[in-house]
């Protein structure tokens, strides 16, 4: 099986891979697409020390085996965490957040950057008629922007600001300017901004105040910026992942009540909803062969991806 | 008139002070009692570089001029944060977080540490006649522990953490324990602790995970015991103030979706009526004189003030 390999310091495309195989509880996937995240470079550079195994975590596929006929033939896409089952968050309805989940490419679990993947089967979801599949690929990142109005309540008079104009930012804006809420966009390349201009006003200028802020830029800087413009009793919802510690005043938080909220993976079903009908339009993703991983690590697409069966 | 003023380098006890003429919209209050805080302790070290005036923010009193003639006579506490009445805080009945907010004591507005004070009538609450008015010197601080219940739903089967063995501390063990919630309190000091054991369990080793931590240790490694024990999608709730900045791992709160709830003043209503039931007992206060106020502010006490007028 063709299949890119993380060997515990390099990704490698190997052919030698040995098909899975699924458990009593899982479905055996034949690949479509898959698409490449940030979090699969931050593997490549050791985020996942222990991680060895196929990379990947983001992809649509045909069911060809489950323990469920029903699934056989579907057209899926799958959330990317297993919990135990039996934990506390596990029996909360909190599988991701599960202390020994497995995650697929990343943690204990082959990824999908391969022609074959298993996954549980309750983690499945079924990709509507109306939507091809490379459109049902960006439904993972699109379900991480939607964990937003799933953590909290967004009044649709609130004032909006989304930092960072980057592909995390897009599907932010893309989801929250649906809530009818009063968006900006505040970013630092006027180029990529013109493609946020259907969802608010966009700037380069950190001005103004707003009950909402989303930090989406990936750098620490984002959280001054957001401290900066955030409403007192306000909230910074918290995307951006940083390496290492970052400095900051947390007096500020106490003196103005201001919440920080942190912010990851999102729910799949309002994600395929709206995809399907066409209410969140995404950029194309650009496709590559596994065996051009290389190249397709380094693309500068909105979204690159891998084309490995049809 | 008597009373202590700072300077803008010290505090120096004067008995030529001007007695203060109440504004149409303000009452003229004879202060009973005062209480001292951190906070005062804070202004006199320069944490507010522009404040010139008398110090003060916790008392007791009677009423004995007002624009609204029902006061005059009535025993009272008041708020200490004045807003402009027409921006979006004020506006929104949020004026504590004004920007161009009076606060007596500590911001363009003389406070309470003298004879007389004047106050906006609408900031003044009646004291119930259960309460005496030593007990109602506490509603100021426990009004900022209520902050808490009114900022987040806690769950009566929360189990919510303290950090610290203080006075914050405490005065929040006394509010949270009456939500139901099963409490730990977390300390360094088993004697201090030990006034702790009616409202939870007490502690001085940090271990276990808990919904909701409440960071009322004053320190910045209290954060960081915060981070180590809150659950995935718990809260830390920031009662602490430090001084500069804090260095800490913010990704942590995106990956595990922790909310970090900034936390001050809160609502005198139901600290009345709960130190009304008795529900709150809360140690007496050491009272001084105004002219031993070096002695005062040197106390060691769960809380000391002046007695000013009988």
């Amino acid at each position: 099986m063709k299949g890119i390999y993380f060997n515990g310091k390099e990704a490698v495309y190997r052919e030698d891979l040995e098909p899975p195989v699924p458990t009593r509880t899982q479905s055996l996937i034949r690949i479509l697409e898959a698409g490449i995240c940030n979090t699969d470079k931050e593997v490549m550079r050791g985020y996942r020390p222990d991680f060895k195994g196929i990379m990947g975590h983001e992809f649509t596929g045909i069911v060809e085996a489950s323990d469920d006929p029903k699934w056989i033939g579907k057209r899926v896409v799958g959330e990317l965490n297993a919990g135990c089952g039996h934990c506390l968050y596990c029996r909360t309805g909190r599988e991701k957040h599960c202390e020994s989940r497995k995650v697929i490419g990343m943690e204990g679990k082959d990824g999908c950057f391969a022609e074959y993947m298993t996954l549980e089967t309750r983690l499945l979801h079924e990709i509507p008629e109306a939507l091809t599949t490379p459109e049902a690929l960006l439904t993972e990142p699109l379900a991480a922007a939607y964990e937003i109005p799933r953590q909290i309540h967004l009044d649709p008079e609130a004032q909006v600001l989304i930092l960072g104009d980057g592909r995390l930012a897009y599907l932010v804006a893309s989801v929250l300017h649906l809530q009818g809420v009063e968006l900006t966009v505040l970013g630092k390349h006027p180029d990529k901004l013109m493609a946020f201009a259907a969802y608010g006003k966009t700037t380069v200028e950190p001005a103004g105040s707003y009950d909402v802020v989303v930090e989406a830029t990936g750098s620490p800087s984002g959280l001054e910026t957001a401290m900066r413009l955030v409403r007192k009793q306000g909230t910074i919802v918290l995307k951006s992942t940083y390496a290492g510690k970052v400095s900051a005043d947390m007096s500020y938080f106490a003196v103005h009540e201001i919440t920080l909220l942190g912010s990851r993976c999102g729910p799949f079903p309002p994600a395929l909803r709206l995809l399907e009908k066409k209410l969140v339009q995404l950029p194309v993703v650009e496709f590559y062969d596994l065996q051009d991983y290389q190249a397709a690590f380094a693309s500068k697409a909105f979204k690159a991806g891998f084309q490995i069966t049809k």
